[in-house]
């Protein structure tokens, strides 16, 4: 364990050293000044150790596909940058998110022009025979995250959100990108299709899995560790499968009041975040949906031995654990 | 010249056709109905038809540079629908700019989506055998753009720009992506590299041209073509090489004090314009803006000689001619 720790950390180190490289000395500064601001706050960068996994699992060398991975980490940090102005967000990573820091334009921006570095990533294999694939995934990916957060928004004016099309939504706006990361990389070791379905199906279950975590880290995390405000998706009332579960179940007037307001214009102020929590407690739903997430961490796990066994698939199924036990 | 025409005109046709299957039937609606609310408002279609003339020109199929073309046209649509949040336009094309008839969040997220479409659209190409360029020249206009639209704002709050930094600026913003249509069709027509390096240089002079043009009938065109308020530039203190040159001559106070403004925070009221297109007109700048177009329409005129001299290269002069005597 111990031997791959230091495998993710020395990967980690070389992503962000390419981060800082793809903007350096770049003009104008006005737009590349916020985007290295967000590319060096020091994410997880899981969608870059997917790839170079991913790449490895396949027998390739995990190094040619750092630039694919970078591709995908900017397109990822693309999404945070808009999404943040879409949910009104103030922090990031414990940092001021850009539309706060600088303005509306600039955010908006250098969002855009985020897309394009991580066009310029992908262009590295501009001359590998699969690289129409890798455009192609790439573009799914893409397209998925923007109707994922499409959807998101539909549900913050819907009174009634499923279950099923939580999950919908899940998948477009969390699992897609991380399936073309794990796709992405697979194609730079020249996987088979067999394989490239297999990332697929991985990335999916990872996916729900990672999306799950994260509605569940929002009221359970430490705030120090988290780098936003608890209880932030109760805040922008977001339909996550905790609320939709709680909703199912609520019994009493108060409860439903709390519930209730989620479901309005209101705004939730923020002394009553303790009590959204003490009652997700008291109505199981924390558990349950520790026990939805364990369902789809278990699947990802099993696809992951139909894969070849070597260290590129032991370091994927390492990332699978320590995602699912992480505490941020 | 009828003939020409009426092939422009069936091109044009066609290329509005692509533009509207493409998001016919996509979900979720709210992403998508703002995306067919842009692409079905009757542009120009400048970008497509260079492209698929450029084909021809190397002795391609036209018809096969159509998808090239419309990736090239999202790809600019997009740009339309975030400039016009960043500079607060109220109109486009006659028609409410999408932030204003749905919202920002709204107007943002199809902005990106739509960059999803436009690589959706290039990847039609992904087996051809120069993909690889395809996707780089595509990769360069975008960051072009994005940089002059950066460019472009940071003029907004400078005090003093020269023409160097304005020719320089409109290169990145309006020049590049006429660079990329024309390049995309050559590639997909099998284009050599003397060719291409000529599509380089007839779309830098043609982009150039198209600017000044645009800068020019910002003020001289009439309102019910123009689809904008008249005078939308000095409403939004653009600091175009009209603005830059009369700087340079205005004497007296009163030119001075609405020169200034350009360059204040001050609000410009509406009932000064006609006093900007007295004085531009009496200073000589709106001939000498005339002159220079004059310059690099030529130019552009004398590259398209170096090409193949057949039917495709007779629609890019038909075209250049029809853009340089349009009247919006």
């Amino acid at each position: 364990m111990e031997e791959y720790e230091s495998i993710l950390e020395h990967y980690v180190n070389l992503i962000n050293e390419r981060l800082v490289q793809i903007v350096k000395g770049r003009e104008p500064k006005n737009l590349y000044e916020p985007i290295g601001y967000i590319l060096s706050d020091g994410g997880k960068r899981v969608r870059p150790l997917l790839c170079m996994f991913a790449c490895e699992t396949v027998g390739g060398d995990p190094y040619e596909a750092i630039e694919a991975g970078v591709a995908v980490e900017i397109l990822h940090n693309f999404t945070l940058v808009h999404d943040d102005i879409m949910d009104n967000s103030p922090l990031r990573r414990g940092k001021d998110t850009i539309h706060l820091k600088w303005d509306l334009p600039t955010a908006i921006l250098s969002g855009d022009a985020m897309i394009g570095l991580a066009l310029k990533a992908l262009s590295n294999y501009s001359n590998y025979v699969n690289f129409g694939k890798m455009v192609e995934y790439f573009t799914y990916g893409f397209i998925e995250v923007c109707e994922g957060q499409a959807l998101d928004m539909l549900f913050n004016n819907k009174k009634d959100v499923t279950e099923e099309e939580y999950f919908f939504m899940i998948h477009k706006k969390t699992a897609a990108i991380l399936q073309t990361s794990l796709i992405l990389g697979g194609l730079c070791g020249g996987a088979i299709e067999r394989d490239i379905e297999y990332f697929k199906e991985f990335g999916f279950n990872l996916g729900i899995a990672f999306q799950l975590q994260d509605d569940l880290l929002d009221l359970t995390a430490e705030k120090s560790k988290l780098g936003k405000r608890i209880g932030n998706d109760i805040f922008e009332k977001k339909k996550t499968l905790i609320v939709i579960l709680a909703r199912n179940r609520v019994k009493n007037d108060e409860d439903r009041k709390l519930i209730d307001k989620i479901f309005s214009t209101e705004e939730v102020p923020a002394h009553l975040i303790p009590k959204y929590i003490e009652m997700f407690n008291r109505l199981g739903v924390f558990d349950d949906i520790k026990d939805i997430i364990r369902k789809y961490h278990k699947k990802a796990y099993e696809i992951l031995s139909e894969l070849p066994q070597n260290n590129g698939s032991k370091l994927l199924e390492y990332l699978l654990i320590k995602l699912n036990e992480r505490s941020f």
